[in-house]
């Protein structure tokens, strides 16, 4: 009876126990009561680091951030600003943990990332919300302008400061109490002021980009400003025409210095989850997620708060996933009025700096926002790729080591001869980190740029979704010029979305769906390859002012069928002249069971090159052949 | 005999062996035939390590090193820019190492720090020569100014752009072949063009700064360019006065980023002598030596080439030294023509931004140029100081634990209770890390600001100098305000020295020898308490056309004796109501033996406040007192 009694107290003890350790109860950290919840929520990580615990919950309630006593790390993050970054979520080595916020909002002020997320695994983090007190960005009302002088009045909504003739997003600062002793500012060297660059004007009724906004983008080179009077600036800079009262101008800092702080920083990491998160604003984008597997978001919405005078969400992408592998589950989410795109699925290519021997290369990045990027490591295989003709000159080759030098050069070795197969200036594409992607129930709408971007070799389904983006809402494609996006994709579904009135911001060399491989010039796109394959456009609804709908180039199987397009009248079309399919270097090409009467009641239009395989139109084609061309 | 044979044998082995592996020939790794030497060095200093050899030597000649290849580090260098810097001398973590360079010359090609020196002992770098192939700074003759217009145009000899009505420095950037091919160059991030910030005019004949040259002192705010033809470009910018024709412009980069590539970094390295070294250039300082021990200059030289046209040498101070210890030996060295000091030997004050128990406080670095500093490791003894009145309020304190929190913040804990005894704004100063320093039989001249800055609380011996500066020559500071630097000296004897023509520049408050602790204001200055102790001039030359040859505060022992002053009429005055000896808050004085006529038969002045101890001045004193103000 005393061993059983001791058994069952043991059961119990164990059982208490382990409850009690497996969650870290963030009111027994009385954070309600503090005015900074970052030193709190830091403790509170590195107890769980040391004592295994498994989970961090939240009270119910409103929690700031500052980042005067936030960690920092030396982070390059690509595709957004290297740097050392602040963060009051620094998980970083956990092999399983949860955040749970309970409904919780988090604050930010000033340049932090909330949440870095690297060399972990089974993380989920859910039930929260993250804004800033203050947007990376300077936001106003048009409420004159002027044609003689070429200038225009901005009522500015949020911190600002105009200088020596130059208006500045103002931003908050460290704690540095002593300042006002000593009347001594630094502002530039904290980065918390930047002047402004990249605009856009917006619909302030519809929330949304204004319709060929195109036409008022300032030139970011100079954009010279006076205070008229507190809230009140005028502009001159040029642009194609001025911007008309009653536009809402958002301009965040110069191009290439604005993406400092994204929401969600993810790197080496393994099954990770975000549910029920809510991102209101981010200084980069909502979640940049690089060299990890499996990453699933589910609810994961980027998104105007309900009240707030705000165009714009984050001033990046409202996700992006780069050189990634396992699957990304993208569901169930709202994605609206980013400055960039909902999604890009892509890894990056090397370029060959110098070839060193048979045996190794020296490779660099090339644009600036890929600074430090991890390639590749040991183990990964690689094929090496024509920079003009984007095609591949070897298979699969496995790295033998890969040499950090430094943020711009590594020097791969290769456990084979590469002789005679390498030349300056060609690619390195890494194949074995390309993840297959699963996006559906998704609404996307009222943002800069595209809804999805695609260059990942593993199958890619989206579906269900509604998609409504300034730019082209679906574009699939790879570079070795600006970008250097790598992986051609070699199957893609893409069936029952909804495209509502896309393409309407005004630029150039769009498409709904827009297939577009970066070739050097027309010439270097090889009849005898194709770069992307097995694309299926099916059972979608297709609603649009604009002309071009599907433009595919270097495809090989393309099918677009039982496809209801529908033309709207909410619009002018800004490039009538279009054709509404555009088909080059395709093969294996199905056109059929669409519907699609145009309101005059022409048929559709498609346009095929010399370089793809002719095929006959079904006799009850939505479509007629527009022209080859040779 | 055999075994003897055996015996003989295997020491002759041994000392082969031995005078091998002692040293690397870089002959041996075909140095004199690559375009770049950086790779080679780097593998070299890679062997050097991995193989345990202590010497490697180059052979006479010129080398050139590209930043292409060069490893980085991201590294937090007190008094210059922090971030991810380039190295060919990655010198890390050696128990021994000695460069000889055997009288190579090293040309440097974009922004590189030519040495990282961490983390070692034993370190000798000897003849050797470091200058960059374009300098970090534009420079050119005023051929033309216009009253009328307020403008003035220069022919500028470096590489320099204008853009937007600007002017810009111009760097050798990252070797990117195919931009060639896509015409896409990003300047700004990759910082390889800086718009001209801080200037100073040179005279031409003299290479060293225009007389009264603050008058021409262009303000940064906005510096507007015109390129006029090739080479030649109209500025305008606010100053006092035209800047006349024929007199040199030289500008750097922006304040807080022109200083991102110093000659030498040392760090935590005990035991470093650098002998027979030339720098004629460096963008930032030419050593910046911290948290180190011992370290020898002999022939350390920061100098023009002969025969260059430059009139710059660094673009920040010769040498500086930061929160070292045991003994810093100047000797036989030549600096001349920086854009700042020849030597500033201190330790940086940090502030309690948080009084966060009974046992530790969170304590920050001010100035944006101690981002990332280290302040004190566990085990060193600190003090907590008055920040208005710059007075200890503790004695010596040990740290029990420093925790780095980010770049501005650190907890500090103390082994025993510092309740009561520190609040908000205090300074903390580390009284382990100071260092003595011997400088002696050097030549110092044709710098902007001063020749030797001092706040250390170890003996400092200054001795058979020639010092020639546009500002004060030897400055004895301390402050909690802009700079933070702490040290009070204890010991300071200056004799022999050669005093030249100081005080050329213009800028006002300067003394041929200052003593100016910074308070918070003239109240906050106790009667009670003397910042420095035993400072003691003597047996020294000092010829000077400007009035104010020493002034000292809040000093407990100041002697000045046996020195020969002569008035010069090389310039005039530029303060000429300035009393020659100014004396406030002293004790303990001895003003003695002194020599010194003026010109027109008067003896010199000496001013005293009401809290200096009176004393009575010997009957042939030259001085006489000019007044006592309560």
């Amino acid at each position: 009876m005393r061993l059983l009694t001791s058994i069952l107290l043991a059961i119990l003890l164990h059982f208490t126990f382990e409850t009690f350790a497996q969650t870290i109860h963030l009111k027994d950290y009385n954070i309600a009561e503090v005015k900074d919840a970052t030193p709190v929520v830091v403790k509170a990580i590195e107890d769980a680091k040391a004592k295994g615990i498994r989970k961090i919950k939240f009270p119910k309630g409103t929690y700031h951030f500052y980042k005067t006593f936030a960690p920092d790390f030396y982070c390059a993050i690509t595709n957004n600003d290297n740097g050392l970054k602040r963060t009051p979520f620094p998980i970083m080595g956990f092999h399983e943990l949860e955040i749970d916020g309970n409904g919780a909002e988090f604050i930010f002020h000033g340049k932090m990332i909330p949440f870095i997320i690297e060399n972990s695994e089974n993380i989920t983090i859910r039930n929260l919300s993250i804004d800033w007190e203050k947007p990376f960005y300077i936001e106003g009302e048009v409420i004159a302008n002027n044609p003689d002088t070429k200038t225009f009045d901005v009522k500015i909504n949020t911190d600002y400061k105009v200088a020596n003739g130059h208006l500045y997003v103002v931003l908050e600062r460290d704690d540095t109490p002593y300042e006002k002793d000593f009347g001594f500012r630094f502002a530039i060297p904290e980065g918390d002021q930047m002047e402004v660059g990249q605009n856009i004007f917006w619909d302030k009724k519809l929330k949304k980009p204004l319709y060929n906004t195109k036409l008022y983008q300032l030139n970011t080179r100079n954009i010279e400003a006076k205070e008229l009077q507190e809230g009140i600036v005028r502009l001159k800079a040029k642009s194609k025409e001025l911007p008309p009262v009653g536009a809402v101008l958002n301009s965040k800092g110069a191009y290439l210095f604005n993406r400092t702080s994204p929401a969600f920083r993810v790197f080496k990491t393994k099954n990770i989850i975000f549910n029920n998160v809510n991102v209101y604003h981010a200084g980069a984008m909502g979640l940049i997620a690089e060299r990890s597997e499996n990453i699933k978001l589910d609810a994961f919405n980027v998104k105007l708060r309900e009240g707030s005078q705000r165009m714009v969400t984050t001033t990046a992408d409202a996700t992006h996933f780069c050189n990634n592998k396992g699957v990304i589950t993208i569901k169930n989410c709202l994605f609206e009025n980013m400055l960039d795109d909902a999604t890009n699925i892509h890894g990056t290519y090397v370029r060959v700096n110098k070839v060193i021997d048979e045996y190794s290369v020296a490779v660099e990045t090339y644009h600036p926002h890929q600074k430090g990027y991890l390639f590749g490591e040991a183990g990964d295989s690689v094929r090496i790729v024509d920079h003009n003709k984007l095609q591949p000159k070897t298979t699969s080759l496995a790295l033998k080591e890969v040499k950090y030098v430094n943020e711009k050069i590594s020097i791969l070795t290769f456990h084979q001869s590469i002789k005679g197969k390498v030349e300056l200036y060609n690619g390195i594409e890494n194949i074995s980190w390309n993840a297959s992607a699963i996006i559906e129930n998704n609404i996307i709408r009222n943002n800069r740029a595209r809804s999805i971007l695609l260059s990942t070799n593993q199958p890619v389904v989206i579906r269900n979704n509604y998609l409504s983006s300034q730019m082209s809402s679906i574009r699939i494609t790879g570079d070795l010029r600006l970008w250097n996006e790598s992986g051609p994709t070699n199957s893609v579904l893409i069936e029952n979305n909804t495209f509502e009135d896309c393409l309407y911001g005004g630029n150039p060399n769009q498409s709904i769906i827009l297939i577009d491989p970066q070739y050097k010039s027309k010439e270097m796109m090889d009849e005898k390859y194709k770069y992307c394959k097995d694309i299926c456009i099916k059972n979608n609804v297709i609603k649009s002012f604009e002309n071009s709908i599907l433009t595919a180039q270097s495809v090989e199987g393309i099918e677009f069928t039982n496809n209801k397009i529908v033309q709207t009248n909410t619009y002018q079309a800004i490039f009538p002249k279009s054709p509404n399919v555009d088909l080059r270097n395709c093969s294996n090409v199905k056109i059929s069971s669409n519907s699609f009467m145009k309101s005059n009641g022409e048929k559709g239009t498609l346009k095929v090159d010399g370089k793809t395989e002719t095929f006959d139109l079904p006799p009850k084609s939505a479509f007629e052949f527009f022209s080859i061309m040779k």
